[in-house]
């Protein structure tokens, strides 16, 4: 039986992790990007359909080709930022069902049905993309998810011809914790849970 | 600036946690559900928007009204399970919002706007999912999330005349090690990443 984790780490990937849009000058190297998407790869998904699909942007010319789709307050936290990383997902992620998920023909499942793909996707990719701020965190880098760009427009510019679609943004790098606001509250249990 | 969590904490949120079907005849007390939800809280949502909402299943008469809407292949573990947290989002999230994110009029720009409104909920409840099934395995807790379900029959039996939605299921407990099969395969880096 698993112990708790301790108070550290417990803190690291929850309490005390807050989002940032204000980035010390230190690199973030691409052996730690990799290591951020081999744990986020072990997280749970139906069928282990595994649709999160991750574009790391490092160089500022990749950078300049996201700035018109960032909503206006997102552009300078962006653009300081060491890297962003693209959260998309696989629109024909089910290609991969037959190598990931061998035991049953679970292809059949997705194939042919906008809505099954979609609703999978979504929901799958969105887990592990929670899964990857989580792992970026516990290997002691800061965060900045972001839901506010234009999605249409960074399909276009990185995944055209693709079947990629972008889910959410994620600044990542060490953030300064001077610069931090105080955190919003959350929902007690008792507004956010039932018990049966 | 954060270290690096230790070994031990990256095995049991990522490494070695598995998604279990056989579940130990242990319980799992109320003030643990409780503690899985106030770390799960905790975790990152677009403008603190925190739309996940968690229905506890317990008891036997609980878990009774979920059967008839379980896929077969979910059932008797799910029935076997200490508890079953069916992980829902709330439609009406956005009411919340003058106190989660009280910087601005947040509110506006959800309230009438149903395709804004399902899309924050499905992506940010299912961040919460996750934080939520992370949570658990901090806690020593092991998970049995599931898609295989009826929705609307779900939403029938417990969210009638609310506008709570489910969105997966999630059985809790501490799993047999021994009945687990062995781990399927994860794409590598290099199929679901790119660097830019």
């Amino acid at each position: 039986m698993s112990e708790i984790l301790s108070d550290a780490g417990l803190d690291q990937i929850f309490r005390d992790a807050r989002t940032h849009s204000v980035w010390q000058d230190t690199g973030v190297s691409d052996v730690l990007l990799e290591a951020i998407y081999d744990l986020a790869k072990m997280g749970p998904t139906s069928a282990n359909c595994s649709p999160m699909r991750v574009l790391f942007l490092r160089s500022k010319e990749a950078k300049e080709r996201l700035r018109p789709a960032l909503d206006a307050g997102n552009v300078d936290k962006t653009m300081a930022a060491p890297a962003t990383a693209i959260l998309a997902y696989d629109m024909e992620f089910y290609e991969k069902l037959p190598a990931l998920f061998p035991h049953a023909d679970a292809r059949s499942w997705f194939a042919g049905k906008p809505k099954a793909i979609e609703q999978t996707a979504q929901r799958n990719g969105s887990l592990q993309g929670a899964y990857f701020i989580i792992a970026a965190r516990a290997l002691g880098l800061d965060c900045g998810p972001m839901s506010g760009f234009n999605r249409t427009k960074v399909d276009e510019v990185f995944f055209a011809d693709t079947p990629w679609r972008s889910n959410f943004l994620c600044n990542l790098g060490h953030g300064d914790p001077e610069k931090l606001h105080p955190r919003s509250p959350r929902l007690d249990f008792d507004e956010a849970c039932r018990l049966l």
